[in-house]
This record gives C-alpha cells, structure tokens and sequence, in this order.
C-alpha cells in the first residue's frame, strides 16, 4: 500500500500562512533541507487542493515538478488541467483509495486541510508531519479544519530544529 | 514584574477539549505531574474567564485552589463572585495590566483563549507550555482565538514526554 504523507510548515497557531497569505515568517534552514529531502524520498504523486494549487502559483512556487512526479489537483469548479498536471474532479476520497491500492511510489498531500482533512476522515493519510513555527499569525489560512470524527495518532518524532522550529511527526491509527 | 504564564493540555488540532466537552483523551503521567508542579511553582494568582470556570465546575474540578491561591474570574455577565473566587468585570488587560505591575508572585492563566488570546494581543502573556496529545479531536473548545495582531516567540523547550505527549514551551516577545 503506498504511503500518503500530509504535512507543512504552520504558525503556533496552526495557520500555514497569515493574514493577505503572508508566508514572510518560514524560516528555511538545513535542517528544513535535510527534512524536506528526506520526505520526498520514494515519493511519484503529489496531491493538493484547487486553493493550494492557485496559493502556489500566485507565490511563484507552482508548475510542473520534477518530470517523473505525478501531480494531481482536486476541484470540482476548474475546467482544464494547469499544465503539467492532472484534474481531478471525482470524489477526492474514492480517488485516494484507489490510487494507494495500485503499484507505485509514495504519496505526499501539500497545503491546507480542506483536501486533506477529507482524507483524514476517510482513513486514507498514513503520516502528518509538522514544521512548527515559533510565531502567532492570528489569522490565515488554518492547516486543519474540523472535522466529524476523532482519530488517534502515534507519536513518531518530535525535536527542535533550527530556528527555533520544532518537527512533529505522527502517524495515524 | 510577575510573570504570566498560559499553558494547557491539547489535541495535536489544538483544542482543549472536544466535542461535548469531552476531555476523556487527556494523559496522565508522571511527566505531568512534574511538569504541573514546576508550573505552579512561584505561582500565587490564577486567572480564568467564565467559561472555564464553569467548565471546571461541572467538570468537579472547580472550587478555591490553596488557600493562599488567589483565583479571578473574568465575566461581564456574572454579577456574585463564586465562593472562594474574586469577580472581575472590569477591563481584563487593565486589570492584568496593573497585577504584573503589583508585588506578588507569578500567575498563571488556565482554559481556553478567549481571555488568554486578549491578554496576549495586549502584550501581558509573558510565557506558553502547551502540552500537544497525539490525537486529533476534529471539534471543540480551541486554545488560540483569531488576533488581530502577530506575536513572534521565542523556543523555550520542546520534548517528548510520556505517553506520546509533547512539552512545547515559549516566550513571547
């Protein structure tokens, strides 16, 4: 079953970017580096959320990845599949389920919850990582959003990092 | 100047208690029991707002701390202090404002972020300890309320503790 990971850099306060989208308050290190690579590791998908997809292309930070990465964008209103890219416009958890259960490398979910918060309370993330941040946004764009069941997760790593960051690792039951 | 400390228990989503109020996720240990007692070491004053106060309540875990404790209540609804607890309705960072400025010990702030998250806007909260559970609650009573403001901080500890918890600790700025 191949491996689908969430994660991102967030504030204290969970929020992976302030108010106007700020991002001016990631802090990059070698340790992030280290980190990043070390996520990427196995993985050929990469899915994320119209709003992430948008996010990072108006950041600068979008197009096609590395050419053997798959990437995937959910929406149920895009029409045409930014290039480089798939749409998908079916039900992002019947998706999911089949994606894991066929042949290929892992799987890293980007952006905030509301993709991947679906996918939590269909059972279908096997690990959240996070890069906490030592700063209160107050507002922006939450990393998680409620959702209608409790899950359980096993502690995998938690240290500081550089920069006053601290990496949390879980897996979920 | 008194220190004012605002820490709780909390979910990896960052509530204090989940739907219904439930609270049957919170781990004990010994960890804790340390972590608590150096907590409140130093500590004469206790602040909660209305909500936590009758949170705790019907929880059976409200009622006068230690005697020499002094515990304020911040409401502007309440109109009798409950036995063994002083009623504030004034301004709740004018009141805090003038407490840090008296003689006296440390103080800590306790429940959810409706009067912690003003105190902070207003630059009186001198120190967090979250104490992050491995679960994720989905829906509750969340610790941070939206600010109108960012707040940078500064890393004071973070370590695995028993039972897969994590001790976050930070100055504000």
């Amino acid at each position: 079953m191949r491996k689908v990971t969430w994660g991102a850099a967030v504030s204290l306060d969970l929020y992976i970017a302030g108010a106007d989208e700020a991002i001016d308050w990631l802090a990059w290190s070698d340790d992030v580096t280290q980190i990043i690579k070390q996520s990427w590791k196995g993985v050929d998908t990469m899915l994320m959320g119209r709003k992430t997809w948008e996010f990072a292309a108006r950041s600068g930070g979008a197009g096609p990845g590395p050419s053997k990465l798959r990437t995937c964008i959910f929406s149920s209103t895009m029409t045409e599949a930014p290039a480089g890219a798939e749409l998908v416009r079916e039900d992002a958890a019947g998706f999911v389920r089949a994606l894991k259960a066929s042949q290929g490398g892992d799987v890293i979910v980007m952006g905030g919850g509301e993709l991947a918060t679906s996918l939590i309370e269909a059972g279908l993330v096997d690990e959240i990582g996070l890069n906490v941040h030592p700063v209160l946004l107050g507002q922006g764009i939450p990393f998680f959003r409620p959702m209608a069941r409790r899950v359980a997760l096993t502690l995998v790593e938690a240290r500081a990092i550089a920069e006053e960051c601290v990496l949390l690792r879980y897996r979920l039951a």
